[in-house]
């Protein structure tokens, strides 16, 4: 499927993700119509020129007439709408979503869905600490990557499709990964990031602590004010990967703990030079 | 000693700390004099006007002259710089230090001094991830926090001079922990999260990461840039606290791990609320 100005792209969910799609798809000159809620949700992205139209229920004239259909919703509730929704999707429709892990939902997906319809999964990897439409922005994509997790049952012609998405969307990168190595990459450097800054607001209750607090500690902690319905179904969710990471967390750290211990100095500070050079890798370019 | 125009102040160790020292002082009007190691330091501070003289030796008539002695350095080189020069103080003379940590230090110092000169402690909370006077900046004082930490052998008048240094540094918040519950403090806050950094970066070497990281995964390593010698003796210096500060991280995040691994996703979500509200406190005021 070529994206083109005649192609009917309905998003389901218009929370802050859905909202950003909205908004950039339709900059691009598109025609968005969207399913979601809250009818003040549909009010507001009117409002804002950012879709064409809305509906609060499953209308099925909008369903049949879609030829790109993007499922920005959490992951039960995308798995629920299928079971109940699915026999409405014109046939050849192309489905994505923007779930933040890939393993078992994909699989669980292309084992349910129709023949007749394919869903290419994808993550914009552009999170944002609000959740819902008004907190949306499509200038998050920028400077973000797109992760298209394609399996053996994808086409090549919706692999396509799904990168051409990424880029109108207007992120500044677009690449493959499998549905397991993106749940490695995401279980580490995402879920073992918010692991971290969890614990780290958790582990010690101290009142007087805020008082003498820098922006050191404010940047660990940022991620520290999290969506938990929708993270603790993400963690269940892709949890082999995750524990494994934190595994691997736990015995690095354990093994810092031992040198400084033991008062084992030039360890330490061989570790601490291998992290600043490391670090370097990771500047924003 | 009330600090007037007229004070003799001598600045030991001319980095970012002592640099960022020289600057804020001399602009609020004072005569700065220092000794550090390397002569381009001091003429990169003439030709900024950061100071009025300097010496890469210890200079007797500096050191005889001064009222207030700023000691800059690295934990074991104050010490030993004491050990070699204390004779040279003039009697009556205030010394106060920026070291990181304080129990063991201030201890040992306020022990070995001569009793006709007085050492006051405190630590200016605004780190750099750059070392060097090149890197010094007294615009980090702002939003910052000094803190004086006294014991039962300090005078109220060099408690008060040091209070009073602290907001002409240009300090946003002045105030008082014994070395003790600063140590305790610091081990938390700062020396933790350089640890779980360090951790981060050196748990996983995976070379394709650094494509996939997003911003908060910077932000959590950003510290991972590390000066090693100065940090592996903190982390010594501190390391009962520290130790404590790391087995109480370990077992939370050990029963985060414990929650996933058993699929408790009512105990993660809770947790995750707790995380939330907590990290309300230390939003930026």
């Amino acid at each position: 499927m070529k994206l083109n100005k005649d192609t009917d792209i309905l998003i389901i969910g218009l929370g802050v993700i859905g909202g950003g799609y909205a908004k950039a798809l339709t900059k691009q000159g598109f025609h968005i119509r969207t399913i979601t809620e809250r009818e003040e949700d549909i009010e507001y992205a009117l409002a804002q020129g950012m879709i064409e139209s809305g509906r609060t229920t499953v209308d099925e004239d909008y369903v049949r007439a879609a030829d790109l259909i993007i499922f920005a919703l959490y992951p039960h509730t995308f798995v629920e709408w299928l079971e109940r929704y699915q026999h409405l999707f014109k046939s050849g429709a192309l489905i994505t979503d923007v779930t933040g892990v890939k393993s078992t939902l994909v699989a669980q997906i292309q084992e349910m869905l129709r023949p007749d319809v394919e869903f290419i999964a994808a993550h914009p990897m552009a999170g944002r600490e609000r959740s819902g439409v008004l907190f949306s922005d499509d200038g998050v994509f920028r400077g973000a990557n797109y992760i298209v997790t394609p399996t053996e049952k994808n086409s090549p012609e919706a692999i396509g499709t799904c990168r051409e998405l990424g880029w109108l969307l207007g992120f500044s990168s677009v690449c493959e990964l499998t549905p397991a190595e993106h749940d490695r990459m995401i279980a580490f450097l995402s879920q073992l990031t918010h692991c971290i800054a969890i614990t780290l607001m958790t582990a010690n209750t101290d009142e007087g602590l805020a008082r003498y607090t820098g922006d050191s500690f404010r940047d660990l902690t940022r991620i520290a004010k999290i969506n938990d319905e929708m993270w603790s179904e993400l963690f269940l969710l892709n949890r082999d990967a995750l524990l494994e990471q934190m595994d691997a967390f736990m015995a690095e750290f354990q093994k810092l703990r031992t040198f400084i211990a033991d008062g084992k100095r030039e360890e330490m500070r061989e570790m601490m030079r291998e992290s600043t050079e490391r670090r370097s890798l990771f500047d924003k370019k």
